[in-house]
């Protein structure tokens, strides 16, 4: 197997959609559809306002003394200052604003826990550039893109609203997070547990490192939820591959492929078709992370249970590979084409200023190094080991780094985390991520909840009248908790007045 | 008052002599003597192998790759495979093997705990220099001097002992460290508990900083040691400033000073008189911190409890100036001349790389702001207020880089560490640093230890016949909190298997 595959196919893999961000092949689609799309529009109904912290572009190191802008969001309609809280919400590889729409749990509670609402940016991402438009230019700018440098954002910037905002003083902070930023919020609270009172770490795979879990479980999720959306639905797609390679023989069937597929650019050669299957295997996996029950627009414009509605059209895994590619088709339609408004698809991976794109990648190029892995058999996926050599070269060719692949686990602790306290880590089983996940109680208040019909942190997003029960369940679980973390913090305080 | 002495004197302090480092002022003498004290040789006698370890030279940034030998020592005469344990050495400001032969009470305590003992340097002090001989040389090349890139080099070590020493990986490792080092011992627990087990931090000033103690508590308690010394020893120091001030209004006033007080180099002008106070204040701030019940080579050879030795000359306050500088003169020759070999005293500062000194000097003026000040009155001093602005300046001038006094407060939780688990602070009662060290329980398992007879980290200190009975209750008190985290470590480790 060629290196372009591999590198594009881990490059997949690391940066799938959902909260990670919108993988670089849909980012010319998503654009077009996303200022239209009605997400976005109640986004902008929410109340919130934008406010701007000077950081230190690096507070481990004094010989540049450089600053730069944080955006951070707050939305207090609900904040009481007398017995109230914080949520804060720590940010991820993305626009804070995308987050701060699509965490509608974080607005759902605020009235019951009298809490401020805060969206703080993470470094890089969004508006929060250190260096301007120069930011990712090379890998001295880019140096300063690390999550140790997040976290101490985070702690600045509440130690600043602390002393700025009456009334913040003496209230608990609680961190909230999904995803990679959901991985944030539990180390926020294991390494600056003075600042926060506890954390609610939805979705957070802080396991996928190393060899902390096998590298296999994030991609047979992904299979068994396919399985899950219809008979013969993840045989079908494991056809395809090799349906895609017999067309991609000659020139006359890159054509056909072309055609069938509606891509915007023709396949020529070999590596085009490398790109393809990677694409496609980034749209199975997106599809695994926002397997939601209900109609929504979270990377792409999809209907309720959009696996389900995938499967209808990949039931036969035994028919003539023209017609497989064919169903193939249709079942991209259902992801890219929701909407009805594209008039073909688009595999290219830009290279524009996606900063959310470019900031991650760089991130799973360095400290974030989770090994992924495929064989063909547990998984519906064309086999590709995990091949930590090959990775950092292709990471040393793209960004001048190499990844550390042991850091990660040396400064947060791995599967040895049990001195700490007050985390929530909330899973959805059908999400992809939760193999990586802590899906068992550790201690007695480093808690798991796990979601059955849950995706990607379907707990973090708003109440819907079609959420299943287990997730309201989680959610008020999750309440419980932060309501006794609360109940402690002004209890100690109590004491210590 | 001139900007000179704010400078001078705030050097002088934030840079005290003991665990801290020895005072530039003290180099010219104490480099002479060293070779030659009994505690050196003592120090070769002890049986330890001396090992290198690559470090990442930036452990929060990427672009650049670079890695520097760091020295750590190893002594396993007492380790046991067998349900053994690792006690662990968090280096700090200085020559490691140093502090190998100045912690007596690692080696006594080695045989019970059946304990491997690991003294790892401090990176920028000893042989542990980054960029070898340019590490000093400017902002760019000491921007990697801070706690936490020391902190993650003690976490890299130990987890490259438990992968490397057979029998190593399954044991606990407890940090100890005293003084700076303790500091970094209670801030490794805080930071990496997945790494140790538990801390005990010596003479750990984690306090001193920002508001959280009276900026005036260290010097107060410098006098409080010479109150109790002599009858009117306090008082004499304190008559001694005047006294010098009139002398050194004429050229004949200075030249008798400089003959008076025996020393290398003739004062000529208002800023060595500066100079010779500060370099006083030092004098008489070490000898606090080394107030030991014994003779001993800790920075200089000294008699038994010096202080009471000092303050035998220093009785009169109210004789003429002439006569109290010459008690003075004798009082000084007790710590600087005890040998009887220094031909001259000498106040001078040194430019020559006592690389100690200069690292030390850097980390005051970034991350370890400890606010001091006095007022003449509470203390035996000439008031001096803190002036962070003049010392930021200061710091400029020298280091271009201003420091963040907030910092170590947001990054180390100030006084809001209740959440973690398994320190022990303990504090000698002589000792200035005290002021700023936890010397109240905080929780069941962040325990304060008090040593009523102590100076600056007695405990740590090899046992001697003359150990006053507080220390060896304090020494017994720290082995059963090590023996209780070890015990817990192998129950829970049971509990897994």
């Amino acid at each position: 197997m060629g290196r372009p595959t591999v590198l594009l196919l881990l490059l997949a893999i690391l940066t799938p959609g959902a909260a990670f961000h919108v993988p670089p092949a849909m980012k010319a689609l998503s654009s077009l559809r996303w200022s239209a799309s009605s997400t976005f529009r109640r986004t902008v109904a929410k109340n919130y306002s934008v406010h701007y912290i000077q950081q230190k572009v690096d507070h481990f190191g004094f010989s540049a003394d450089k600053t730069f802008k944080q955006r951070y969001l707050i939305a207090d309609a609900y904040w009481k200052k007398n017995g109230g809280s914080v949520l804060f919400y720590t940010g991820n590889e993305g626009d804070i604003t995308w987050f701060c729409n699509n965490t509608g749990f974080m607005w759902d509670v605020a009235d019951q826990l009298k809490a401020m609402l805060v969206f703080a940016e993470h470094r890089y991402y969004g508006e929060s550039l250190p260096f301007g438009n120069k930011s990712f230019r090379d890998s001295r700018h880019l140096n300063f893109l690390t999550s140790e440098q997040a976290l101490a954002d985070f702690a600045v910037l509440i130690k600043h609203l602390k002393k700025t905002i009456p009334g913040a003083k003496n209230q608990p902070v609680i961190a909230i997070g999904g995803s990679y930023g959901g991985m944030l919020a539990a180390w926020f609270r294991m390494k600056y547990p003075h600042i926060v009172v506890g954390a609610l770490a939805a979705s957070a795979p802080i396991w996928h490192f190393g060899n902390l879990v096998p590298c296999g479980v994030f991609m047979e999720t992904v299979t068994k939820d396919f399985k899950r959306g219809g008979p013969n639905c993840s045989e079908t797609i494991r056809s395809s591959w090799d349906a895609i390679n017999r067309f991609s023989r000659t020139g006359a069937g890159l054509r056909w492929l072309s055609e069938a597929l509606d891509l915007c650019t023709a396949l020529t050669n070999a590596q085009d078709v490398q790109r393809l299957k990677a694409w496609l295997s980034e749209t199975w996996i997106n599809l695994a992370m926002v397997d939601y029950p209900y109609e929504c627009d979270f990377l792409q414009p999809l209907p309720a249970w959009p696996i389900k509605v995938v499967c209808q059209y990949l039931k036969n895994p035994s028919v003539s590979d023209a017609q497989l590619l064919q169903n193939i088709f249709q079942a991209l339609n259902v992801y890219y084409n929701y909407s009805g408004q594209a008039s073909c698809l688009n595999i290219s991976e830009t290279t524009t200023s996606n900063l959310g794109t470019q900031g991650w990648s760089y991130q799973a190029c360095t400290e974030m190094i989770m090994p992924f892995c495929t064989n063909g058999i547990d998984d519906m996926f064309e086999p590709h080991a995990w091949n930590l050599r090959e990775f950092s070269d292709d990471c040393f060719k793209q960004w001048s780094v190499r990844p550390r692949p042991a850091w990660i686990i040396t400064m947060y602790g791995g599967k040895n985390i049990s001195s700490h306290t007050n985390i929530i880590f909330s899973n959805g089983e059908l999400d992809p991520w939760s193999g990586g996940g802590v899906t068992k109680d550790i201690t007695d208040t480093l808690v798991a909840i796990t979601i059955p019909d849950g995706a990607h942190h379907l707990d973090l997003r708003a109440r819907n009248a079609f959420d299943p029960t287990t997730v309201l369940l989680a959610r008020s679980l999750e309440v419980k908790h932060m309501k006794q973390w609360i109940r402690n913090f002004y209890a100690s305080l109590r004491k210590k007045h």
